[in-house]
């Protein structure tokens, strides 16, 4: 059961598809020579969205969750890339400590986690788990959906304060997969000793989604013109807009213009492509995660005229944390279906390898709607022949693997983008 | 159809299994750690042989054919490997050039070559082919079974002499997939500027098999001692003997007593296992390849009473080497079937991953003979499953990826092996 889109798709992706496959080996050595300039990130997810005219990534996150959903026999894939990753950062590492979320109740998450701890424990770490949640003051229990059992245990300065482990456990890398929604904790800082990945400012109390796509502008931008197609093809435009206040309806009318800014750029380009569809954008918190402060607009109008329950539903997100800074970006159809539900890929990448992926599937929402909804059922796909290498003879659109070398490509754009993003906003380089 | 053990293996190989899975986290890093120490061949193949109370390699290939027999969903982790080991020789590369056999009628290796490009290309390399032979001075078409044609053109140097390349392609790397039994060509000496892997002490004219297994009998040693097991379950006794000429019937007495010495080693680990076959040596071309000069004796008295024929089959091997020295080898069994037919799993690396393998499945030989036989019937069988991590939890001999995975882990200890060897041998470092 793989998804197909419903509606044959347009020249522009399929001429996307094509130049990709026809230019693997200049994509590649692109990529190669990127990644002699930056460092990846240990892990990411991207989400993208396939809209027929037009493919774009609409979510980088730094934190994975969902390794679960990965099919398990790409799993040696994620084990060769930790490897690869594990041998930069500390080629002597024995201990390696994993944050997780304080999710302790969500058995997908712990799911995702468990699976993490076997890819990492396959490239020879030893892995335990530490809990950053100052409430959790003793060993805390876990069982898995498989039955086994682990104990997390509350996150410590070692080593008169120099390092961070737990109480008989001494890492030399700490894996964060908590991106930090609840503040940067204490018992974090000041790590000199030890590499922590990614680093403290890739966490949501740092990092914004606005400087992820500046830098995914100029990441496409070379791209583009490498490969000689127009940037927007892969890239949605977008905007930031700070100051506002959902909840005291402040800043709505700067909202409104910048909605409006977008809004008339995308209708610029459906016109020249001869798009037929509606312009939409989605304003999200800057700094949110979790599906959470998210929107459709498709008029400025809108924005100046929400109800409580919306303004209530952008005012907080994910631990509490009070959204200010909104980014405005424009919306990427999804004409992906599995059955009649809207479906999005999500590809998985360790270090500078794509590990995987799967569709992410919600029978709920419409074409035009963020799928990542608390609460919403979603059922994972995973990409399936995605195993198999590109088929440079096949008709554009007809082979799956060749679909998926596409969105390994453009989430590898997005992956070189957090890159430069994370480099651009260390605190230490500034 | 999966091989299966037609007996149930004895508990000293299921005692290996099951330490290496339960010790996995250690067995990787302690790779890890030599890989800081080594760097690996570009690629190899090992030939195993599982004789249920011993698992051992007999060969291993620094210029390996066969890539088409591996399963096509593992050639990602192929392509993997092979951008990891790439970045690490020239990550500007953009051109490689690949020197295959001069065998362009044989479609079985061809297919292999064909394969080998795929997965160069999709690293991000434009792949050319150079011929060695001398013979050839014009370019050669040659068309691969599915239907795809291309040139291979005689090697020269270019740019004053300084580069190794063809009339209009300057490579970055040049990778031999040539044993060089023929000798090492006069185009391939003195290459400062471009990388040519494998070094050309790897070939035939310099290398030796009891260089490689005096280098594994040292990686051996160590592994063994980490992990508290007799080293003699992965390895073979060997012997070296110079100075032989079968076809005037000289170096007998020196053989039989080399053979005899070797006998004796083994049937003392036999007492001391209670094992009950019947142990014997495998004798062969110290620099030979392609299952050529092989033979199989179970007392030295064998060697003293040689027919024509089987001296004249020992005499001379790949392109007409005359053979002077031969390894003596303990004999190890292969207790692996396929129907009714004997069978050695083959396992494949790239850069210092397991990147796939397959069975050697040959209906005509007995268990303890050579099964890569010139003109031999030989059924490649890629692994099943390999593609999914071990299982900890599986009892010893029952899961088919805890078997690959022990397979993997001996094969890589013949690649480091491979390495130290290739260290020691460098004519540079004399």
């Amino acid at each position: 059961m793989i998804p197909n889109l419903v509606t044959v798709m347009d020249r522009q992706v399929l001429d996307l598809e094509k130049t990709l496959i026809d230019s693997t080996s200049m994509v590649e050595r692109w990529f190669r020579m990127a990644w002699q300039d930056y460092t990846p990130p240990f892990y990411c997810s991207v989400d993208l969205r396939n809209a027929g005219f037009k493919l774009a990534p609409v979510d980088t996150n730094l934190f994975p969750g969902g390794f679960n959903n990965l099919a398990a026999d790409m799993l040696p894939l994620a084990v060769q890339a930790a490897m690869s990753a594990i041998e930069k950062y500390c080629p002597e590492a024995k201990n390696l400590l994993l944050i997780p979320e304080n999710h302790t109740r969500n058995q997908y998450y712990l799911d995702s986690i468990r699976r993490l701890m076997e890819i990492l424990r396959q490239t020879g770490l030893d892995i335990r788990l530490g809990f950053l949640s100052e409430q959790v003051a003793n060993p805390l229990p876990v069982t898995f959906s498989d039955g086994t059992k682990v104990v997390v245990e509350p996150v410590k300065r070692i080593n008169n304060g120099r390092r961070v482990g737990l109480d008989d456990f001494n890492p030399c890398t700490i894996l964060l997969n908590n991106d930090l929604s609840a503040g940067t904790p204490e018992v974090l800082k000041n790590v000199y000793e030890q590499s922590l990945l990614p680093p403290l400012h890739a966490g949501w109390t740092v990092r914004r989604k606005s400087n992820h796509f500046a830098a995914y502008d100029d990441v496409v931008r070379r791209f583009s013109r490498m490969l000689g197609i127009d940037p927007w093809l892969v890239n949605p435009y977008f905007s930031r807009c700070t100051d506002v206040n959902f909840e005291e309806k402040e800043g709505g009318e700067a909202l409104a213009a910048q909605v409006n800014a977008v809004l008339t750029k995308v209708r610029r380009k459906y016109r020249e492509y001869g798009i037929k569809e509606k312009p939409f954008v989605i304003i999200k918190a800057d700094a949110g995660t979790y599906g959470m402060g998210i929107m459709t607009v498709s008029d400025a109008k809108e924005v100046l005229n929400l109800n409580r329950r919306q303004r209530n539903k952008m005012s907080v997100i994910k631990d509490g944390q009070v959204v200010r800074e909104v980014l405005v970006q424009e919306g990427v159809h999804s004409l992906e279906r599995v059955n009649d539900a809207v479906a999005e890929p999500v590809v998985y990448m360790i270090d500078r390898y794509v590990v995987g992926g799967f569709y992410r599937v919600n029978a709920s929402r419409d074409i035009n709607e963020n799928l990542n909804a608390p609460g919403a059922q979603f059922v994972p796909l995973p990409f399936s022949q995605q195993h198999t290498l590109p088929d440079v003879k096949a008709e554009p659109g007809k082979s799956e693997p060749n679909r998926y070398y596409m969105y390994g490509v453009i989430a590898r754009l997005a992956l070189l983008a957090a890159a430069v993003e994370l480099e651009k906003t260390d605190p230490d380089m500034q």
